[in-house]
């Protein structure tokens, strides 16, 4: 098992606990509140665990004593890396809503699920307003244990590191919904700024909403409960934050030109939303009035075929969009690697952190 | 000024604190996200606060040190008020989405504010989904400031103490989300089982999504923060849970009954919505078959017009259901202040908590 294998399973470990914990806790209410734990258990079975082993090498980063490939990394940084993926999962429980994302990972996001049990059981009202109910409940079910799991986590290390850890996942909370707001905002707006503003928006969300909140935040956490200095936080940010920029911007282009088997998500997905990226908003940049005009009137249609969803494809690549966004992709790991190699971590943090944030920019799912 | 506006003016002043500091913290993000501050701020900037000033009383009740008629709450207590009433409003502004309330304390419920917005500024794109939208997320911050209150209250006490409140607080919000899913449910399904079943299925969503959550759970988290021995904490249970009880019945009484002017919300709301509360299990006991038939077709019918609740309130009434729930809240009463006068707290504590207690169970909103 290579070692990302072997640390998203050891983070799993720690949700499957906190899971039957809740389980166990709840069978008090009986068993008409199964499925909402089932839901939670199947929703969390799944996902690359990203957030949660950059918390987990940071730490290690830090506190070299013990080593990541021959033995468990100690608990507090497991469950802070379990506490990263459970705000995580409720951030996307509650994500697929606003985004009328009906599937995630192939499988029915949870208010899709709700719904057609209401379907199948004939209940009586809306269907669609049950699935989104619920899943809004199950989304700050997830949120209250993943602070469950991070106050189990601070309380292992020392005050001074708990709370700068606390202060990181309390930040990266608040900036993320935030980010998400403004996300929204500008999916509502019937204008476009001009191309300047536009792409300044789209960078400003794509840090709030995603670079920071996936990559420097985890990091931060995972450093600050090692105990880091302000100095060695600094390097994390150094390196993280462009991490989270390359992330996102693949991201972007796979929300877009990603393969449906890989992503479980349909095909040109972002476009049928109207999502305003900066992949969006280079494509902008490059058009002619009359070719941006048919862009802007198909982009957020939710009723993009697919031979619509081709054409949008083809557009933003012949602008020369898709080239520039993997140029900045690379720019940003570049600029990540030089942050890594001029800070004072060991070889081996070094070789860990290098390779897994060349996995974030370059996955294909 | 009374004890009960002085603890709650102090409770907002650590709400306001929160709030100002958030707001700063938010300021990097640009005036856009400005919105989302004030919202969440004009939202806290009402109510009881009721769920606060139990856990302050029950903190008082174990260390008499402070008197707080004469002197302020230390800040422990204050901030886990301020994190309990965060939740709280985290809490209403989803349950207003999930009831379909367009009204809170006489004005537009979050997810009703931003549709206007979205109206007003002509956007683009459906404004009822932005407005839930928005509200989704204006919750989950506000959900994720009272973790971050509730930290650094308990960051103040031993750390015994700190882990006994948070471990009460854990419970409380995972036991209301599993509550409210109950609730949710109870509404889907197009019978009704036996009236024996369908009365305690509506007891135990009282108990689970509110006796519990509204006073026993802030009343056990302010003991615990004083440190409180688990035979103290049983008291605070054997009072707190029929207070809670109370609270709901009333709750429930208000919703049907409730003076629109007093209570900030459309008469007969609950009926609209179908709630399958206590009140209505006793009345459906009463009611001769055909009787029953038409009550259940009214109830929850959303398009109930004033002279269909009229009857429906009549009908409540007659069946002598109204009298039962108020007997019900008189016993729950009764059975709170015998516990209460059973126990080994300070003559103060409990005339504080015994008169709290009377207005949380017999409030006209």
């Amino acid at each position: 098992m290579d070692q990302t294998s072997r640390l998203a399973a050891l983070i799993q470990q720690s949700i499957d606990e906190c899971i039957h914990r809740q389980r166990a806790l709840l069978a008090d209410l009986g068993s008409d509140v199964t499925p909402l734990i089932n839901i939670a258990e199947q929703f969390l079975s799944g996902g690359k665990r990203m957030r949660g082993q950059f918390a987990i090498l940071a730490y290690d980063a830090v506190s070299p004593s013990f080593d990541p490939l021959a033995t468990e990394p100690p608990k507090q940084v497991l469950l802070a890396a379990a506490a990263l993926e459970f705000f995580h999962a409720a951030a996307l429980v509650h994500d697929d809503l606003i985004d009328k994302s009906d599937l995630r990972r192939g499988r029915p996001a949870v208010h899709k699920a709700f719904e057609a049990v209401h379907q199948e059981q004939r209940w009586q009202g809306s269907a669609e307003h049950y699935g989104i109910s619920t899943a809004i409940l199950v989304g700050d079910m997830l949120q209250s244990w993943a602070d469950e799991l991070f106050d189990q986590a601070v309380r292992l290390v020392k005050p001074d590191s708990a709370q700068a850890a606390r202060a990181h996942f309390n930040t990266m909370r608040t900036e993320v919904a935030a980010g998400q707001y403004l996300d929204l905002l500008e999916e509502q707006l019937s204008g476009f700024g001009t191309e300047e503003e536009q792409l300044e928006r789209a960078t400003r969300v794509l840090v709030y909403k995603s670079a920071k909140y996936s990559v420097e935040a985890p990091l931060l956490i995972g450093a600050a409960l090692a105990g880091a200095s302000p100095d060695a936080e600094l390097a994390f940010s150094d390196f993280g934050l462009p991490v989270g920029v390359a992330f996102q911007l693949r991201d972007d282009l796979l929300g877009v030109f990603g393969d449906t088997e890989l992503t479980g998500k349909p095909a040109g997905d972002d476009l049928r939303e109207g999502k305003r990226t900066v992949l969006v908003g280079l494509t902008r940049q490059q058009l002619p009035a009359n070719a941006k005009r048919l862009f802007d009137e198909l982009l957020g249609d939710p009723t993009l075929d697919a031979e619509q969803i081709l054409m949008l494809q083809r557009t933003i690549r012949d602008a020369g969009a898709v080239e520039s966004v993997e140029k900045m992709i690379a720019n940003n790991v570049e600029r990540a690697v030089e942050a890594l190699a001029g800070s004072h971590l060991s070889e081996r943090a070094k070789s860990s952190l290098g390779s897994l944030a060349e996995k974030a920019a370059n996955r294909v799912a």
